[in-house]
């Protein structure tokens, strides 16, 4: 990229009029700052000290040289060079392109189980590019199934662990979802389990989760799921109060046992910054004893069981039977999931869970794109 | 506890007027939903299904029956009954006893390294009483050293498994803190690392840090730490302006090597929902080129810059140079940490580090007040 550009100095900031008549400001402090010179050699971090500069900083000169911006600072605060493609690109309030930024797609029951986006084990395993485009479309329906894996109680985790390290909980590393006596959560027994998202309690829930159905012979045990985002905004549209009241309200969650008592105060909505929905924490079991302004609960209870309603309503349900073999991978902080009861006496039931939170998986899909990008990849 | 109440029922809520003139309103959804038959015997989930009973319930009668609350309710939804100094403890709009809320005493240089809470790691890891009271000092003050550890690189870690599970992060369940060729960090030098927090390019910053110094016999190499609630409160007095944008515009952060491209948007200050500051997200390395509205920027830089110098300012900063045997521990989310250069030629410099997050600490006060409040505690 060799975009040509004529700057203009004024009090506070450098314009550039580039030569398809766009123009752009950059602050001086700015610029000063982000001197590529000011970056760490081998480890890329900042070593740049901004208190070594006035804030006024401002340019003796600046000119163009080839295809850079050349400035040289007043006071004897040096000179700084600049591509002015990568200036271009990289300008405040610029939007940077990230190839994790995949857009969610919402989905509702009509996807139906055999709209749920698949990949084989064996590709995902072997096949970098297989790899990316199983996470990006994981990432676009925040739900997907892996299907091939060997009969072993590792195959599952060892596909979550190409993406990153496993994100441990108080339940451990990974988690056996099997009836089991003396069960610290319903999870682990054989009743129903309505639509949820795992660990409201803790600060930050985590991110994708990955269960492996080793067996699943028993009567019942379907698998259910729903996309919060979907309904979230169908909320939105049908009813904006109560939309807002799950969105800005904190409620206590509260998990504890005999050796923990992890407690977190959220919304059960979470917005970003630009008003989309990023996030939902619904848990009716983990749902502590309601402590919120008497003044609003009426108000606030008519609008988290109108959700409720919505997330076991058919129009927003997947079902579907795992097989032994195939692993259902989904984001915990977007879609809902829950199980119809099984009958233990038919048959073994056995899932092997594990997860990796979001962080991890956005790294996997840039270093990967990094990978694709370069001259030699397909 | 035997308070005496008597009920009143209005139209959505029943009031209970109590023997001392005070009276406190229960909406009737909210008893329906909090009626303790409606949790799991084991597990102690809500099992009750809020769908399954219309949101207009309301009682039929309500009734003192010694010290407990008994409600009829209309339509065959069943009889509840509460205690009733547990309903008054857990009265909608009544803040909940958390043993782990422990007010934050925020220090500055005057604290000196002699005023450091100490403990010493046979005391803390033998004796409850002396762990809880460990932690409720770190947590006061967000520093602590723990003493007298065995010169064994796995006794640091120890102590902080006690509390909890370690947080994994890209770097490992734990680090080695020394002078590496290659490095992906700058801690992996012997440069001076000016005052920072760690990962703030992880949606989700460890929590507690943990450094055990196994040597420390190069020249130079001193710790210095410095209370970022202590620095933003003061902030906030000396420029409300600089303090808002800090506490209101979301930054980029970014770690990336070989492996890994971790990013992360946040504000330098976070708030709670009560106004008080509750985290400080501070790393000028990890800071990602600012992307910014140019319109702000100026400010923007004015407000960070500020906050930079005053967690280099004398008047913030506690300096200690740590010995073997030695770990310090701190809020990796409120105090920030960094180290004055050292001379690798002149001796050996090892820390060994670790995390645990700030919900497995809370938890552990939480599980040691529940032990310490037996009738057989001490």
């Amino acid at each position: 990229m060799t975009d040509m550009a004529t700057p203009r100095l004024e009090a506070r900031q450098l314009l550039l009029d580039w030569a398809d008549g766009e123009s752009h400001a950059f602050p001086y402090i700015w610029l000063r700052d982000t001197d590529p010179a000011g970056f760490h050699p081998a480890t890329g971090e900042r070593v740049f000290d901004l208190t070594s500069v006035p804030l006024e900083l401002a340019p003796e000169a600046a000119r163009i040289e080839g295809a850079s911006l050349v400035i040289d600072w007043q006071g004897g605060a040096g000179t700084s060079r600049f591509d002015l493609g990568w200036l271009r690109e990289n300008r405040p309030g610029a939007a940077r392109p990230d190839p994790a930024a995949v857009p969610a797609m919402p989905w509702r029951g009509d996807l139906g189980a055999g709209g749920v986006p698949r990949a084989r084990a064996a590709d995902v395993m072997r096949d970098d590019a297989a790899f990316a485009d199983w996470l990006r479309r994981s990432k676009a329906y925040g739900l997907s199934i892996v299907e091939g894996l060997d009969d072993d109680t590792e195959a599952g985790c060892a596909v979550a662990r190409r993406i990153g390290f496993l994100r441990e909980t108080n339940f451990g590393l990974t988690f056996e979802v099997v009836s089991k006596p003396d069960p610290n959560n319903l999870a682990y027994t054989s009743e129903a389990l309505p639509l949820h998202t795992d660990l409201t309690n803790q600060e930050l829930p985590p991110g994708w989760q990955f269960l492996h159905c080793l067996a699943n012979e028993a009567e019942g045990g379907g698998s259910v799921f729903c996309d919060g985002v979907a309904v979230a905004e169908d909320l939105a549209r049908e009813n904006p109060d109560a939309f807002e009241l799950l969105a800005t309200v904190d409620i206590p969650f509260r998990f504890h046992d005999a050796g923990t008592d992890i407690r977190a105060r959220k919304t059960v909505i979470r917005r970003g910054r630009d008003g989309r929905v990023e996030e939902i924490c619904f848990n009716a079991h983990l749902a502590d004893i309601l402590d919120i302004d008497p003044a609003i609960m009426p108000d606030y209870y008519a609008a988290y069981r109108r959700l409720m309603q919505m997330t076991r309503d058919p129009a927003y349900l997947v079902t579907l039977k795992l097989k032994a073999g195939e692993m259902v991978v989904f984001d915990n902080r977007r879609v809902l999931h829950g199980r119809a009861a099984f009958d233990p006496s038919t048959g073994f039931r056995h899932l092997r869970g594990c997860y990796v939170d979001r962080g991890e998986l956005d790294s996997r899909l840039r270093v990967l794109a990094r990978a694709a990008a370069r001259p030699d990849a397909a």
